[in-house]
């Protein structure tokens, strides 16, 4: 081993003059595995979020104004229109997050398109995360309207009839901000991953 | 082709003993201008909005269950959380862009920190753009009750009789979506910000 070793240190001592080698290129933490997994727990929530709220319909015997007996009334979710917003806003998420998974999946296919792809990444993402936590306060606040009611304008709690409906919406949203904090996570993981390219 | 090529070939293998010239040093977009115009316009904006929801009050004369007269009632916006969850919220981004301003601009004095300040920015900004615009969606839900009412639900509108508080409520939800749109645009910058430090 040792002679046929001396050849290559004599070889590199001539090469001293040559220019020095190019710096090794910087660690690129890119997390596109854990961008693809991340998007796809995105799609999950947002499906199974839109699933909840629009099967939320229940009917109850209610006293209506005008009426000396109770009727049935029924609840739906596109009785409010928070929460028709919530359901049109969770299915834009749910569709992007498919769309984005699969060009995640294009960019482990083919790296050189990665630093373009976190740009336009993070700025859509942020986007759907402005418009998905505006649906989640939304309907979050509507939905605290019907648990508790407001004594000061005289606005009654209807969850203690339609629990069954509450607890449909309640869930929907309980599942659209855990899309919110998703999309932080992947706004972040983008961030992290286009400093990681920096040079310093 | 091929004999048009030697030469070339010729001359790269001639000047391979040469140093490569240094690559130019990448073009830095650093906006950190328009990022402190931005705070200032974000601190302004949070500010009136804060002010503008505090001094939401009107005294109208209402007719309260179980009275047989009109009495005077006071619509204030601690009268619904979701209007409390706006004002805290906006309080929080109006310290925010304070603290945020000043870091601008120390990093315009010493840029050697900017990617690292940018990195930290762009996280705590989108944590900002979830918090303001889930609030501007609670509020504007709560207030869009109080505008419209919900014949489902018998919640009845309040806006015609107290307009003077509704407009209150309104401006501070309009400013608080002119916030939130802020907040987009700053985590752009941002982001396009660093994407321009990448040497390609």
């Amino acid at each position: 081993m040792a002679s046929t070793d001396k050849p290559d240190i004599e070889a590199s001592k001539s090469e001293a003059s040559l220019p020095p080698p190019p710096p090794p290129p910087p660690k690129r933490v890119d997390y596109f595995a854990v961008d693809v997994a991340l998007r796809v727990l995105l799609f999950a929530a947002t499906l199974t979020a839109v699933v909840v709220m629009s099967t939320a319909k229940q009917t109850e015997d209610a006293s209506v104004p005008g009426l000396p007996f109770r009727v049935p009334v029924e609840a739906k979710f596109n009785h409010s229109p928070a929460f028709i917003y919530l359901v049109a806003a969770l299915s834009v998420a749910c569709l992007y997050s498919i769309i984005t998974t699969l060009a995640s999946l294009g960019v482990i296919a083919k790296p050189i398109y990665a630093t373009q792809f976190l740009l336009y990444y993070t700025i859509w993402d942020v986007v759907l995360l402005g418009i998905v936590a505006a649906a989640t306060g939304t309907a979050g606040g509507v939905a605290y309207i019907g648990l508790k009611g407001n004594s000061h304008t005289g606005w009654i709690k209807i969850c203690n009839v339609y629990d069954k409906f509450c607890r449909h919406v309640g869930s929907a949203v309980g599942l659209s901000l855990f899309a919110s904090i998703l999309l932080v996570l992947l706004v972040s993981l983008s961030v992290f991953s286009l400093h990681s390219r920096i040079r310093t």
